[in-house]
């Protein structure tokens, strides 16, 4: 049933050597073997983690090859993030169709390659695989001091929640871009809807946040389905619940200007997904310790609310209204 | 674009705690994580490996599930077993088209589990993603002695090249399925072309052989896409050739069978995929010490050739006549 590939194309070996072992790390081996090796510094855990993409479900077909390669990583990189690690690495299924260009496999690999230098992630090893569709499938690993990951199940009553960066906006980038709010013209100026639409297409992980992490935080996930339902399944693992101050919620001046003219916006700002910031308990005499070393990090952090005893689904309070999300979080499943 | 899955159907996380949890390790936090831990023993190098299997290309859309389950990982033991690995953990992609079943899943991971526990190489962590076809990716760990992993280009001219088991098996068997060759039914019992399917729907992976190979083999990959066109790319990855005895490749009973009734069948013996045997070089003054080591590991390994000088393809010798495969090796991709 395997089939020798089309005439005239390259092969799996060439392929390897034109584009991705030009981002192989050490320990790929050149990318030669069966396998790659990973050598932990003494005194450190590895962390893996990972994460699929796939054409149609997080990405659009037509999204540029170049930023489907970053977020591909980006993905993952936010999940080290989360854990309070450094990347080190990973591993690579890229799935092509029948019909896949060498142009796109280019650009994939030229994005691929520029996240992977910028974060000192490098390529370990791969499978390129013929499927239905375009997918990308990517398993990346992190370290940290050993004993030292910092967990999601572990916040506790007390503690303060904090979130990197801003929320919904790569909800709102997809919304423009989906032209499914009528009318954003007339609400958002063409800077603000490039800058929500570079939102959705280009995660920033969040690794700068790392060290702040693991000093301070005693719990963290990245979020990446919404913030509600990401919150809810956090506090969900650690049998606790939680209560945040919604007028809180780090919003970009983009989204502001959108939840302004359309106060409607705000659920799916909370729930939407693709945010890729951070989500982190922190204990209340470590919160001013870890806001600074977080600024110095260069990763804006906002307390939100408060982890609470409980097993009810997080309280979002704003302007003087309660709500809980029943289906806080998109699912890609 | 991301969708909420169908009415009726099990979330996320309510399917990794019916069929994922119970086939989680050590170190996968209970699948509530974002994140798994590795903390490799010390003066141990992690080795990892990913290789991934997609319906339609590397197994039938209608295999059972359960054999899917075990192939998956298998082809990943395989490559782990070649570098000397013992086993560690897995994490997994999977990928499931909209009209996939929880019958379907409860028995892929009832295979995917079976296999886990026989090789001690337990689920760490995963992604369940929608997609337009079933697709597994799997990136696995092993561990070796620190520096020990045996490489695949490191074989030296005058060095004993072995396999393990038999060769062809699997070929046979997706021909015997595929009915490509007429008259199976003439040329072979039942209980053979049973054989033949099996061998190519549930590979063996030689775990058993990781510890001659770690002790004795100066260089060795696995067997995947066929014998003629591995051995080429472990010769070239080294700079080197390699005279094959023919003869001596090892057949089993029923691959023998089909090769006396039709001669023409050998290339497709060495040329076909899904071996998933070790193809070894060993130093002669350790050919003894390999075959003996392997032979008390329960895996049966057979001396077949020699490598050479020089960057010519391998060259196989069979009944006073000499043969290089051009394209050796059948391409998934």
């Amino acid at each position: 049933m395997t089939k020798p590939s089309a005439g005239g194309r390259p092969s799996e070996d060439e392929l390897i050597a034109r584009y991705f072992a030009p981002i192989a790390g050490e320990g790929a081996l050149g990318l030669k073997d069966d396998a790659a090796i990973l050598r932990p510094r003494p005194g450190h855990d590895l962390v893996v983690t990972v994460d699929a993409v796939v054409a149609g479900v997080h990405f659009f077909a037509d999204d540029p090859a170049g930023s489907v390669g970053r977020k591909a990583l980006g993905v993952n990189l936010s999940d080290l993030a989360a854990k309070g690690a450094a990347p080190v690495g990973f591993v690579l299924t890229l799935t092509l169709p029948p019909d896949w260009s060498e142009a796109w496999l280019a650009a994939f690999c030229e994005g691929l390659g520029a996240a992977a230098r910028a974060s000192g992630c490098a390529l370990l090893g791969g499978d390129t695989v013929r499927g239905p569709g375009i997918a990308i499938s990517l398993t990346a690993f992190g370290e940290v001091p050993a004993g030292g990951m910092v967990e999601r199940t572990t916040a506790r009553p007390g503690e303060v929640l904090c979130v990197s960066g801003t929320i919904g906006d790569a909800a709102l980038g997809l919304a423009v871009r989906g032209s499914s709010v009528p009318l954003w013209g007339s609400i958002l100026s063409t800077q603000d809807r490039e800058f929500l639409a570079d939102r959705y297409l280009h995660p920033q992980p969040r690794n700068g946040l790392a060290a702040a992490l693991l000093a301070h935080a005693s719990a963290a996930m990245d979020v990446s389905d919404g913030l509600a339902g990401d919150l809810a399944k956090m506090m969900r693992a650690g049998g606790t619940s939680a209560v945040v101050d919604a007028d809180k919620i780090p919003l970009s001046p983009a989204a502001r200007a959108a939840l302004t003219a359309e106060p409607s916006l705000f659920d799916r700002l909370v729930t939407g997904g693709d945010d890729y910031e951070i989500l982190a308990a922190v204990p209340p005499e470590r919160l001013d310790a870890f806001l600074s070393a977080s600024a110095k990090a260069g990763v804006a952090t906002t307390a939100i609310g408060t982890v609470t005893k409980g097993t009810a689904l997080p309280l979002f309070r704003r302007a003087g209204e309660e709500r809980r999300y029943e289906r806080g979080s998109y699912r890609h499943f």
